[in-house]
This record gives C-alpha cells, structure tokens and sequence, in this order.
C-alpha cells in the first residue's frame, strides 16, 4: 500500500491540483482552481479569492512558542499572505477549530480574538466558524479575499523580469531555530501596489528558493537570485556572519511577498515604493531555460544551498 | 480555570457569536454574520453563503463506518445543507485536511475525489485546500454558496407560520445506534423553492426539537411540534414501534430542512412541492410565546423527550 508517507504532502497535492485542474476546465465561474495562493472565482460581481489554512499543535507550532492570541493572529495572518500575495484583500474569514476539551476556555477565547483582531487590522471580517472536539488544538481559517485591481498569479513571469522582495529575510527562520515563531507579517497594502506592475507574484513561507521555484514552474521560466543582494534580517547577520545569505535565501517562514517586474513597469514602480509601508529589494531575475533556480555569490557562481522547504510527511534523513 | 468540558461547545459558539455579532456591526458588507447556518456577505454582486464544517475521526466518524469516498461526500453535503437552509446553492468549495502519515494516500485521493464528486452533483466546484500533518483524519470543508433568489435566516419565523420538514426523520439517527452514518440528502433545490415562501428556515442536524429551538430563539417564538403527523422513516417504524415518533423528533444526522410559512404563502407552496424532489409534511406550527418546542402526542398532550443534541465537550453522565 502507498501511504501519504511514501507521497509527500506536495507531491500529493500536486496530483489533486492536476486533477482539479483538469475537471475544473468549463466552469467559467473559476477564474482560478487550485496550484496558486488562493482560488479566483466570480460568482458575480468582482473576483473574489477563497483559500483555506491549518496550524496544528505538535507540527506548526507548539503552545509554549506563541500565546493562543498570537496563534489567531498567524492563523489569519498566513492565509492573507496567500490573499495579498494575488493583489487581493483579505474580506471574509472563517475559522474551524479542533480543541481537546482540556484546554482552557479562556485559551480559546483568545485564538478567536486573535484572529478577529487581526481581520479587522486587514479590513476584514470573521463571519463565522465551527469547533469540534480533536485530540490536538487545530486551527483552520478559511479566507475570502476581493481583488479591487489587477489578479497576479505566479504564472506571468518572463525572461527579463526583475525580482522584488519585501521586508527582510531570514529573520523568521532564525526564531525557528530558536524555538519560538516571529509574527507574520501584513503585506496587503504593498501586495495590492505591487499587483500594479507584477506579471508573477508569491508569498516566500517555505523559502526564497522554493517558491520562486513554483513561480519558475508556473511560468516556464528559469530565475536567478543574487546572494550578495539578499535583504538579510540583522539578527541573521549578526548570527550567522558569511553564512547569513546562504540561510536567509533557503529558510522559511517570513511571509514576505515576491513580486517579477517586467521593465517596462520599473517606471511605474519607483513612484508605489515609498507607499508600500516596507523595504522593497531587487533580488534577481527571470531568465529563459527551464524552470529552476540558480543562487549566485557575489562572483556569480552559483551555489548550492541545503534543500529547503517544509513537507509534513516527507520521511526525515 | 475554567476549560472547555465546562463550558461546552454549544455555549462557547454563543459567547463567541455574541461577541462578533457585537463587533460585526457597521460593516455593510456583512449581511448575516456569525449564528445562522451561514455567514452571507455581498463584497459586490449577489449575496454569498460562507460556512465551514469539520468531521473529525473519532468523533464524527469511525473509518470503519464509512469509506473514504463516502467520507468526502459527507463533509461536503453537510455544509450544503447549511448553504440549503439559507435558500443558497454551494458554488465553491475548499477542502482542509489533517492525516496522519500511516493514511494511505488512496484513502485521502478518494475523500477528495468524494468532496469533488459531490459538489459536481450540486453545480459546485472544489476550488482549493490544504494538507496538513494530524494524529487523526480530520476533514474540514469550507463552502461558499450563493443566494439565487431569496435569502431565509432562523430569524423570520412569526405565530401562526406552519412548519414544514422535506422527507424523513430518525433513519439517519437510527443508523447511528447500528454504528453507520446514512448519506446525508442533497435537498438544494427544495432549499430555493422553499426559500420564495419560508419566514424560517434551518437544516435538523441535531434533532428536529434542538434545531427548531434555534429558530424560536432567534425569531423570538415559541413553536408546537405533532408526534402523530412526523415522517417517520420506515425502518424506525419497524424497529421502534409505538416508540418510533419520539426517537425521530429527537434523533439527529438526518440534514432535513425544516421550514416555517406563513399561512398566506401556503397557496404559493401548494404547486411548488411536487418540484421539491423530495416529500414535504406538516409537523406544526409557530405559536407565541417564549422560545420553547412543546411536542405534542395524538390527544394534544405534551410530551417530554430525552435531552437531544451533540455538545462535542459536554461531560456525558
């Protein structure tokens, strides 16, 4: 018997995407099924973004590493990395929760706090939910997003785009290591700006090299990120010295968005990057050639990281 | 500290829904926000249903009851029937599972094959999901649903209204004491027609006397049902006897709508039912008064019924 184990998480997502793909072909409501950040559909009016995420207690965090309200926060918090990360805007959230029933109320209370607090920070709402009984605390938030301007999917990228990327790197990965889960960050207003000029973009959770890596597949294109241009997370730096870009450019987790502009837009975009309410960096290029991602030192030589990226059923070496 | 057992699943969603309820006020996108069988939102165009379900093994499901395939075609219609109760149709869905990594990967390739099937069968389309680590199999399914023509709350129902259940009761519930789950009926289009005509209307998941509980509190009214009228499922009959209407009106799982008309509406009824797909009873009616079921036996008496309904934390005796 082939067991989930013996798949992995992204392979067998990958062969339901194909699936869904295929059958969700003649539906016109679906502007977008799955194999993105979020699902694109139009029952009506304008696109709407639907996309759904779960923290489990013992694989996405530990209870000691967040307080149930920050717990809320990220939970809505990644899924609106997946919103903003299509140019959208996070609208309506649900939130379906598995809770042992020892667990303190109070706890519970406050992970929907948590997630309402930061819908509202967004501009969106949490419209209702469900909680059933489970073994272990789990979180599921499901997210409706609206695009009020242009979709970006990750598969617009051409050779000769640039790759910018907000906020910093690495810094997220380093409080891995050290036992605790840095907040995710809101990129919604610089993900709606950005959507202006993109023709890809991203949200980095599992690392700078593997989702550029989906945009490459998405696209058909091939991409090249320069070391020495890494907006490195200080703490990172301080950390990890020489090592620090190699780190910054493969650990997961910081929830930034990246964005390939074509350059024609780059005219466009230098007026949008002092509204976006964070750093804007260049970090390389799309090339043509086949879908993978060269890391190149300040030499350009290329250079190979440790594989990265997160696979809940991958057997560990 | 006050934990889950003792606050119990049912008062933990009213505090919360309360508390959202409270802060859900001035946004105008938000029709109908958490405490219905739906959330119902209007970002543009016509209104949406937004709802979530999750089915936990262990606690909904043992593996042995169900195949996986029936599995996904249960989490799907269980949130159709609340998408049903509100006059909507299920449009988009978004699938969230948790499995352990001993599951083999057929068995989670059928429950999603299952949800797709199912919301295929209902005009609906599986746009998105997620796949995470868990101890146990939990399947949560989000659905977006959308409003053709009226939308009918718990809130509307008014003395002298007549209630009106779409099939049986008490086989599903009957099924349970014999360890299996019975397939939960797709009453969609019964759903729209009802909704032209309904002042109420709500899905009994949890018993048809705790589920018009839920519309009398809401609508602020009291509510008589009639033992002797219930359409009881000829299994029940058989194997209950005399005792068969008291265990349908409290049994749950049978995902029936139960609809409330006022009596002025009953000649716009008449020519839909043979539309409904399904059988349409009298069960009773609305009466004023507080919001309270009374079950009435064939000489008008009151009975009393054993405490129905599911609280996944309550402290069994």
């Amino acid at each position: 018997v082939l067991r989930l184990a013996d798949v992995g998480e992204q392979a067998w997502i990958a062969r339901l995407t194909r699936r869904l793909a295929r059958s969700g072909r003649g539906d016109r409501r679906v502007l977008l099924g799955p194999g993105d950040d979020a699902a694109a559909v139009r029952p009506g009016g304008r696109p709407l973004l639907l996309t759904v995420d779960t923290l489990v207690e013992g694989v996405h965090f530990r209870r000691r590493w967040l307080s149930p309200a920050a717990l809320g926060r990220r939970a809505f918090a990644v899924n609106a990395s997946d919103v903003a990360a299509m140019g959208g805007r996070p609208a309506f959230a649900l939130l379906a929760l598995e809770a042992p029933g020892s667990l303190p109320a109070a706890d519970l209370d406050a992970v929907a706090a948590g997630v309402d607090a930061a819908a509202r920070r967004a501009g969106a709402r949490l419209v209702g939910g469900n909680l059933s009984a489970g073994a272990r605390l789990a979180i599921t938030l499901a997210l409706v997003g609206v695009v009020p301007g242009r979709l970006v999917t990750r598969a617009g990228a051409r050779p000769g785009d640039r790759l910018w990327l907000t906020g910093t790197l690495g810094g997220a990965g380093l409080g891995v290591r050290r036992g605790r889960l840095a907040a995710v960050p809101l990129r919604i207003a610089a993900g709606v700006l950005l959507a202006r000029v993109a023709s890809a973009m991203i949200d980095v959770s599992d690392g700078l090299v593997q989702d550029l890596g989906h945009v490459c597949r998405a696209s058909g294109v091939g991409a090249e990120i320069e070391l020495a241009r890494l907006p490195v997370a200080p703490a990172v730096r301080r950390a990890l010295k020489a090592g620090a870009p190699r780190f910054a450019a493969a650990a997961g987790e910081d929830y930034e968005l990246l964005a390939a502009v074509p350059p024609a837009r780059e005219r466009v975009l230098a007026p949008l990057r002092h509204r976006l309410g964070c750093r804007l960096t260049c970090v390389g290029r799309i090339v043509a050639g086949r879908p993978a991602v060269r890391v190149l030192d300040a030499r350009g030589r290329a250079v190979r990281l440790p594989r990265g990226g997160f696979d809940h059923f991958a057997r560990r070496a």
